[in-house]
């Protein structure tokens, strides 16, 4: 069992390290990055195709698609956007790690970005235990989720500097206490930037904007 | 690399034949049993509280709870709801295994039950790498994680017997091309069980029990 427990910790330390090498290239173009984390179904694309379309007036917007499956779904949309996107097919495999994000920098046009948005697989687990070597981690919950997934996956919300709220379209058809979901939040990561928000009727998106500006322009 | 992939070979079937003392373990005290896998939040609690409440006059059903972390919530309702839990927590695990799941048959009263329900940790991904020994998989969809998740987690809708598509009532309040969806489970699964159901309102709950007491009948 602890030899088991070594070998884990090795392959975090040499991701860990390789995270950093991505962090130096990221930096070394100028570009301010993030790694959007969700369960399947939360809306990552969504919340990047609007965050896409409110920026790209006055920014240069790279994705890279995480997906477990060789399907281009959410790829294709970004590049229907206007906007260079790779994307990494794990292979099965439920998280995104730092090699695999080293091989989508060498892909992307990064000189030419001032931001880059990495999709992680959809998993509410997994993902939390990889750094990338990215700025920020953001988690992406949404309301018919339900308002107890802090309280379930402790793990994923600690390891994050931003909780969006997606889908508060459904409040009135959904039951969800907000006061709950938030005191779960709080008790694991006081302070939280928290943006409630909804991709349909674009209510809450702008402090989302805003915050998003505010920490690449520092 | 080669030697990576031996290993995982080697843990697949350890599991494999774990799964198949757990299974006999199940016949012998003439239980049926379901491996209930979902996305975090596409209702696999509710499901089963309301499956418990449809079975309840005519059958005794154990339930064990996957969890990553050692909250007890779900666990807590199958309790009030009088029927035996056992919660395994993973301690981060993104799965449940046989090794897991051998450990929880231990604890509950087998002798006295007809049923078994495992709710598996919530994940779209690895669970379906796992056999635990169950009769059937069975997957919970749900409306609001959209139509395209059979595209994006194929490995996850090629491995089970049923899907059930849960919280049909938010039908109205969100895109959501049936066609489309059942298109992509038929591609990978031909002729799945299939049903879509509400918790709430009820609606296609029927249709779900008459097949689950058709085969714990067989």
């Amino acid at each position: 069992m602890s030899q088991t427990i070594t070998v884990v910790e090795k392959i975090l330390s040499a991701n860990d390290r390789l995270a950093e090498q991505n962090r130096a290239k990221i930096e070394e173009a100028g570009v301010y990055s993030i790694n959007i984390m969700a369960s399947p179904g939360a809306g990552k694309t969504s919340v990047i195709l609007k965050t896409i379309e409110a920026l790209k007036p006055e920014m240069q917007i790279g994705v890279v698609e995480g997906d477990t499956a060789p399907v281009t779904i959410d790829a294709d949309k970004v590049m229907d956007a206007g906007m260079p996107a790779v994307q990494i097919n794990t292979g099965g495999e439920c998280h995104l790690d730092a090699i695999m994000l080293q091989g989508a920098l060498n892909t992307l046009p990064l000189d030419t970005l001032d931001v880059m948005i990495v999709e992680n697989v959809g998993n509410l687990i997994c993902p939390a235990n990889f750094k990338l070597g990215t700025h920020v981690n953001v988690l992406i919950a949404s309301v018919p989720e339900g308002d107890d997934k802090p309280y379930k996956y402790p793990g994923m919300y600690r390891g994050v500097q931003a909780v969006i709220l997606n889908k508060t379209d459904l409040l009135p058809y959904i039951k969800f206490n907000m006061d709950y979901f938030r005191k779960g939040v709080e008790a694991l990561n006081p302070g939280l930037a928290f943006f409630p928000l909804s991709c349909v009727t674009g209510e809450g998106f702008d402090a989302w904007i805003a915050w998003l500006k505010e920490q690449a322009a520092k």
